[in-house]
């Protein structure tokens, strides 16, 4: 049973303290698991765990949860079972849980704790055959601790068991996956695995992260990605502890979404007659249809699936450009009124919104399906790369703009994102949009995704609006991995996962309570150049488990020391099926031929991104 | 509680029999499982069932099981707890299921009903919420019937509680997919439903398979399909009750299992540099690389997964033609021995294996690897479709001939056939090969997949070989659905789902004992124009649900019956996210307009294929 080698650590992300104890925790047909729902803990760091035999799963235990700081003897006093109700101890867990609920959408810790218990078992149970049984007095424990943040996690692991503690349920599902790490790769398999020794190394590991938006941007627009593509998607995200998928579902290409009161957008918008192969100018079409969309119980499902993995989804709806798909439906929502087809080049395109009330509407009655679908506090209208030349040279926009009081075309958009960021905040949500939104007025709220490097973030911040940092020069994972001419459609600048492991949402000059509008960061996969599951898999993978890392741990990580942890953590991905990009470069059949790119060097893409922002940049960045 | 409504009957596949109680089960958070291992029952067709408290779910608790038809009061005399061990319970239960552990591998039943216990529970908890514990006295009981045939169920459920019951874990299987089933098509995603009441209508339904070969051909050489989505097919042929998946792993145009004794079959024959766009032999490339390979960890799993589900993986290593991309990998297993390029058309290819002993000897040790990695008692050698031209212009190869004492080219495939057939029954396994093979002569346990038509299956049966019935005017699902041009690639002969229900594979004219050979049948999806898994669901389904009826089911189903239940059904494959085919054709985005199909009439397609079989036909069919 002892094993003295030195645990390998949990790898992606790197917790922020890991004891090797001695022995391991064997897994046999007699481990079995259960729930301490408040199971609390704990002075000097040192994690005490109520063992107390026969306490039931669904009761709470002590009321000691309440206190920030807890003493050993409280915590050992818990056989006072009784005194406190599960509601009790929800309402403490909740007070310190502010940020975690946000961005998880709430829900009784206790229940959500059961929940994790549940997804646990079938995380363990297809690779180890195990049964894994429920039991009061479990091998593996999961329990609240009310002295721990709420994303944060405690992991003991010793001969005799292993106890997971968290400061939400979301803190112990981390845990869980930190046990998961220390489990062989197979675990990931979803049959039994013959031959597998399964234990866990002795260890202690306290961690927390760093940012509470750790995210991914998901572009389900330019092509479409199923719904069981998308649920692995999640259990992607939720492995690597991230826990905001912005889901990017309408563009000028596709429209994904159903939307009961205006059926057109996914009968016509959800679907294109063909698609642009390459990324030039002169690229040619492929002939080829291609569309698909959400039902809304498709995207009630998604929602509550990456609810229990503590993945909140932000959905986005593009407006007022980026929206050739809805004008190809309602044709009455454009300037020119013409008939369109849905778009079926990339790049950005001059159709966009008009300016009436009618067209107001039909966004605000779009939104509120989307209210209704999505619990997320943040919801996306888009917002960027908007072209004004429709507004300038239109009679009808002219005659409104006079209407509105407004001076110039660019403050169309302004009042338009303004209209729905109203509507929004009377709902009680919060407007998340591009960085482009800083050129107009916005409402307190209002969320930044600062995505033309960080001028925006900064601008932000110093305005006082909360930041999602996603630099395009950072973590735009469509960007080509290398200079190699073998990346497959290579675009932009080259992004290495040593790059995109440097990412530091925090931007430099800061004061820190500017800093403090930093809500962390996500990486965002743009899919113009990705035609199925299998190239997201290329695009992602592993530079996603880096951006995980970047956003969960200490800034300034040791890039040497996280690509030996890579290393093994590939072999995860191998269990997984992920088809990651190898270190030595595109497999052959990743890769696309003659299909031109357009790629950047650094210094043009910098030139570029300067002159986008001029008008946000705050002086001393500009 | 009372719901006087008649329940909706299990649908794909028809019960035999089933007859509407009064009320229904509600599942709620009280909702138990168990395993009663050997409760065993019944006289007359109705299920007694032993609800004694406190079973616990690891001990056998009656030798009942060993008599065929067992009475009431034996059943009920189950008291006697301990009287036989786990493993006489076992091989009672083994005796009576040849033909269900011929498919599934074997293995411990009572363990088997663990698996089925733990599935349910999988299957049931996504979608409800519903902890679904395990307990001794459990609101859904599993247990084995020693007088149900292997492949057997008899659903009983009450207000107060369900019991499955199977001749073997199988029958237990199906028995819980009949209960899935039972309840709203809801319960087939992946996270909880709110607002949905989870009732069984109150019923009894006793169900067994015609025939024990029910199965899909899935063709991943012409196309790949990453893992999660074969493992994705086997789940969809587990809810449909097939029970065997033909896995066909090799071809001209790619090689995708790893043997690790010849690494370049897939180093270098797992990926082509194009694929053919069209049916037509002047349809152009399409320029982009295609490949991927399952590793034999990745095979393991699979193999596993599908035996957890009761699907056994039937591999099929293509020999002596369909061949080319093991010789771009080893040129010297060719008659030219000239450099070749992974096959980047369709149809039909020259390039065959040489009749080197060096290289009956490398298939010989393809398939030591095969056989450790696939449990299946049949092995897949294909023998479709060799022409004989490099044979016959090859004078090395006529030397061979004199060495082997064949007096003609069409001998040498014989020949090889034959070797391969010797190694596969000395390690007791039986080969499984295409109508063609029976142009040789044959090792009595060969099985033949009859696919041009009938034929076949007459000669075969009439020669004592055992058939899969696979009939291309029937099951070949990658034909078009329709007449209509929207058809995306349409080729050869329409099958309409009706088509497709109509198959029998007892072809007409056998005597008892002949068709006593006819094992069963299967589908075959064949992937040249099939380039992702999103279309293969278009392809698969719904003729793949018709198919599973017409296996499962007494002859002569009544389609118009059928068409009313599969409209319910539909409403699962939407709820598992299943892109089928409309009843009103394609969706814009699964047409292909413009690509060339090769559409055949079906007197041409008659005429063609009895070209074909002419030297395999008896006399009387021919």
């Amino acid at each position: 049973m002892f094993d003295s080698r030195r645990p390998v650590p949990p790898l992606i992300p790197r917790p922020l303290s890991l004891t090797a104890g001695e022995g391991e925790l064997v897994l046999t047909r007699a481990t079995t698991v259960g729930c301490h729902p408040a199971v609390v803990t704990a002075d000097d760091g040192q994690a005490v765990v109520n063992d107390h035999a026969g306490a039931a799963t669904t009761t709470a235990t002590t009321t000691t949860a309440t206190a920030a700081t807890t003493t050993v003897g409280a915590a050992t006093a818990t056989d006072t079972t009784g005194d406190a109700t599960a509601t009790d101890t929800t309402s403490a867990a909740t007070d310190t849980t502010s940020a975690a609920t946000a961005t998880t959408g709430g829900g009784d810790p206790v229940e959500q704790l059961g929940g994790v218990l549940a997804w646990l078992q079938q995380a363990l149970r297809p690779a180890t055959g195990l049964p894994l049984r429920e039991s009061g007095q479990a091998t593996i424990t999961l329990g609240l601790a009310g002295n721990l943040g709420p994303e944060a996690y405690r992991l003991t692991v010793t001969p005799v068991g292993a106890v997971v503690l968290g400061g939400t349920a979301a803190g112990v599902f981390y845990g869980c996956q930190a046990l998961l790490q220390l489990l062989p790769p197979a675990v990931h398999r979803r049959s039994p695995v013959a031959g597998q020794h399964w234990a866990i190394p002795a260890v202690e590991i306290s961690d927390e992260p760093r940012f509470a938006w750790r995210g991914a941007m998901l572009d389900v627009a330019r092509h479409f990605m199923p719904k069981h593509d998308v649920l692995r998607f999640i259990d992607l995200m939720a492995l690597h502890r991230l826990n905001t998928l912005h889901w990017h579902l309408t563009d000028d290409q596709g429209w994904r979404l159903e939307i009961r009161r205006y059926p057109r957008l996914t009968e016509v918008g959800a679907w294109r007659r063909e698609s642009q192969v390459g990324a030039t100018r002169d690229a040619p079409g492929d002939g080829r249809p291609h569309g698909g969309f959400y039902t809304q119980d498709d995207v009630r499902e998604i929602v509550a699936y990456a609810a229990q993995r503590f993945v909140t989804i932000v959905p986005e709806i593009e407006s007022p450009g980026h929206v050739q798909a809805a004008l190809a439906a309602y044709p009455q929502l454009g300037v020119g009124k013409e008939p369109l087809d849905v778009y079926t080049r990339w790049g950005i395109n001059r159709n966009v919104l008009n300016a009436e009330e009618s067209t107001v509407i039909f966004f605000q009655n779009v939104l509120d399906e989307v209210l209704a679908l999505f619990p997320s506090r943040w919801i996306g209208v888009g917002g960027d790369e908007c072209p004004r030349d429709q507004w300038r040279d239109d009679p009808r926009t002219r005659e409104r703009m006079i209407e509105l009081g407004l001076t110039g075309e660019e403050q169309i958009q302004a009042w338009f994102i303004h209209r729905l960021d109203e509507h929004l905040t009377a709902a009680g949500r919060r407007l998340f949009g591009w960085d482009e939104i800083l050129e107009g007025d916005l409402a307190p709220g209002t969320t930044i995704a600062s995505w033309r490097g960080m001028t925006g973030a900064v601008a932000a911040a110093r305005r006082g609006y909360d930041v999602v940092a996603c630099p395009d020069d950072r973590v735009y994972l469509d960007y080509r991995q290398s200079e190699s001419p073998d990346e497959p459609i290579p675009v932009s600048i080259p992004l290495t996962v040593a790059d995109v492991y440097a990412f530091d949402p925090v931007p430099d000059g800061l004061t820190p309570d500017e800093a403090r509008h930093i809500l962390g960061g996500q990486a965002n996969i743009w899919t113009e150049h990705a035609d199925s599951p299998r190239t997201v898999d290329y695009l992602a993978f592993p530079r996603l488990c880096a951006v995980a890392e970047a956003l969960w741990s200490p800034a300034g990580g040791d890039y040497e020391e996280f690509f030996r942890r890579l290393r093994h953590h590939l072999a995860r991905l191998d269990a997984l099926g992920v088809e990651y990009r190898h270190a030595g470069g595109p497999l052959p059949w990743q890769r696309r031929p003659g299909v031109p790119g357009r790629p950047d060097t650094r210094q043009q893409r910098a030139a570029h991104i300067a002159r986008l922002v001029e008008n946000i940049a705050p002086q001393e960045v500009s």
